[in-house]
């Protein structure tokens, strides 16, 4: 008998967390964070607006907001979530403590102990967190080069008694995957959800941080077509345009969802933090989120080819993975049956961290991928850290 | 049949909320509002510390923080709270995201559907609202002048079936209530808790706030006790001694408590605000607090006063108050079976709003009581609004 509730008996400490403590460990080259890099945020830009604020809006940013956000700050934001197309018009935006919290609102609106939800296998850890905090089925559906797999998918829909409560997926980017969803695989996905009442978490965490302009069209978005019938939740986040530092993110969601997430959110922490949402609403009013999301996508470019190349020079053969098209991440496919925290062990001997392919596996079982990020380093620590993994993993799965 | 979880499907829009966008109308003199005057925040020690930050520290507050909080500002608030007397060393220490956050997860650590939990009537309509988002059964307790009712305290320790989740209470100028409890009834509570294995909740936001130094003696927390065979958490907020924008708070708990605590942070919103955390340090650090809270205190006191002389001047004899002796509040108590909500239609004709007192009843139904908030009204305010509110009163309540 435990005096914790149920949801919490059972939680446990994962390894994501002594695995971030040896990533910070002295001399360790860490390909493991999803954090940017620090030497990347806008400190000039975010010192002009702090040394322009009047007095008025100083308190303002020390005072309460409004629980759905900052009036300022959902206007700045609705109209660049406009210019891609979102449907902001018909739907409700709200300002969340990071895009986390808007997952995890939602996991709290739709999850009951015992109810299937639907996610991606490999998935975001931080959503697999929020649902397992409610006790969800897991119910994982494989991710492909070019998304779900709908076949796969089809046969969940048809299945999965009682009916998921949603559907959570991240189209562009994907953290590990590194893939981005094709347009295809959403039309398909759409035409399989009509009709059936199940929302759909949209998670774009990542979607500025394209490589390539001519990937914008394929990255169309669910919430952009709002599809009659289905309930698509789109959740963004100024942590990869901004900085994570100031836990903003969003949601933009139809009326009857958004609001019982808003009575949600009273009760979590009544708003999110004003000294955020002052600075990030001037950040997209004056324009430096266009000027910095450029610049950004540069570097990260930059970094994602550099770790390209390292891993092309030094890679077994029996290793395989996805040239990154935007993001943080590259997914390394091991030999079939390899278990990456055997090259884990043997990568941190060598003084450089990933995370392991089961961290972000819904049944926390499969294990012959690993997950590297080129966000958090240089290109000559990629260049010198990423022969060690390549080291470790021949060293382990093909002796 | 919903597709929300159940602790969703009947979570309903509050009055509260209708009430605030009353008291933000144009002319309308509000004593609704439990936030600090946005004139008091301290703007110039918070300019200093921005100008003066390193580059070094300003990548810290725009980066991820630890999910247990900056080490700097655990170090700093640390030493912060030893003065009081609290016991830093055997317990552990968690920033949240406001104090509400701690609340929030603490029920969520705590709390199965159905679940008893002792409060206070009247409470903190916050932690009422975390709570009821748990489904929790609230159990109350009345409230007498110095602290909670003991008999009654005893009476439902003694009856409740299953045994009561947690105690939760708010030692220092009650919201609403406006006490404090003394360290008589505090020693019986401890007493009364003994071996039972019920944690308690000891939310101390308005800590600061004391307008007399000889009530510190009064003041004396549980948790500086920390009796033997008592687990209690304590909470903090740094809204009343800084800026409720920042949305920073604390939980000070004893080891097991905290483990869990921490995993649900993680599935909340990862870590609390780093921007927030680096200030928050500094303010601590260079000694602002000490001299921020001795300026606001002296404040509040005149303001408590003006609102006391006001209200003695205007109120009819059958309405009773305990004169505030810190915080934010007045409680006052109408004839019996009165109605506060038939109070305030008359008080907004008038141009003022306060808070009903059935919105602080954990049973949402006594209402012959009215909150009103002397934090955010100026004195000259204070004199012209609380005559408005006496004439409501009359005309409602004895005609």
């Amino acid at each position: 008998m435990t005096r914790f509730a149920s949801s919490a008996a059972d939680l446990r400490s994962s390894e994501i967390r002594d695995l971030m403590s040896l990533a910070t460990a002295p001399g360790m080259i860490s390909f493991a964070g999803g954090m940017p890099g620090n030497e990347l945020f806008p400190l000039e830009a975010i010192d002009r607006i702090c040394y322009t604020l009047t007095e008025k809006e100083k308190q303002t940013a020390l005072q309460y907001a409004p629980t759905a956000g900052l009036p300022q700050l959902l206007e700045s934001l609705s109209d660049y979530l406009e210019r891609k197309g979102l449907p902001v018009g018909s739907n409700r935006l709200m300002i969340t403590t990071g895009s986390l919290q808007a997952i995890h609102i939602l996991a709290k609106a739709f999850i009951d102990p015992g109810d299937p939800v639907l996610v991606e296998a490999p998935s975001f850890i931080g959503a697999l967190s929020a649902f397992r905090a409610f006790r969800a089925n897991l119910i994982p559906v494989p991710l492909k080069g070019d998304g779900m797999d709908t076949e796969a998918l089809k046969k969940r829909l048809d299945t999965t008694l009682p009916s998921p409560k949603f559907l959570y997926y991240t189209p562009n980017f994907h953290n590990p995957a590194g893939i981005i969803y094709s347009r295809k695989v959403k039309q398909e996905m759409m035409l399989l959800l009509k009709g059936r009442d199940i929302p759909v978490i949209e998670d774009d965490a990542y979607n500025e941080l394209y490589f390539c302009e001519e990937d914008l069209p394929e990255m169309q978005l669910m919430k952009t077509v709002d599809p009659e019938g289905i309930d698509v939740c789109y959740t963004g986040s100024f942590s990869k345009i901004l900085g994570p530092g100031l836990r903003l993110g969003w949601m933009l969601a139809p009326e009857e969802i958004y609001g019982k997430c808003e009575l949600i959110k009273q009760s979590i922490d009544a708003c999110s933090p004003g000294i955020s949402q002052v600075i990030a609403d001037k950040f997209i009013r004056q324009g430096d989120v266009y000027d910095y999301t450029a610049a950004i996508r540069k570097e990260y470019k930059k970094r994602g080819e550099a770790m390209t190349a390292a891993l092309e020079a030094s890679l077994p053969s029996c290793v395989t993975f996805g040239k990154p098209r935007g993001g943080f991440y590259i997914w390394l496919r091991l030999p079939e049956g390899s278990d990456s925290t055997a090259v884990l062990k043997r990568a941190i001997e060598k003084g450089t961290v990933f995370v392991t392919g089961k961290t972000f596996d819904p049944d926390g079982v499969k294990n012959d991928f690993l997950r590297v990020s080129f966000c958090n380093t240089d290109v000559e620590a990629i260049r010198r850290g990423v022969p060690l993994i390549a080291e470790a993993i021949r060293e382990v799965c093909c002796p």
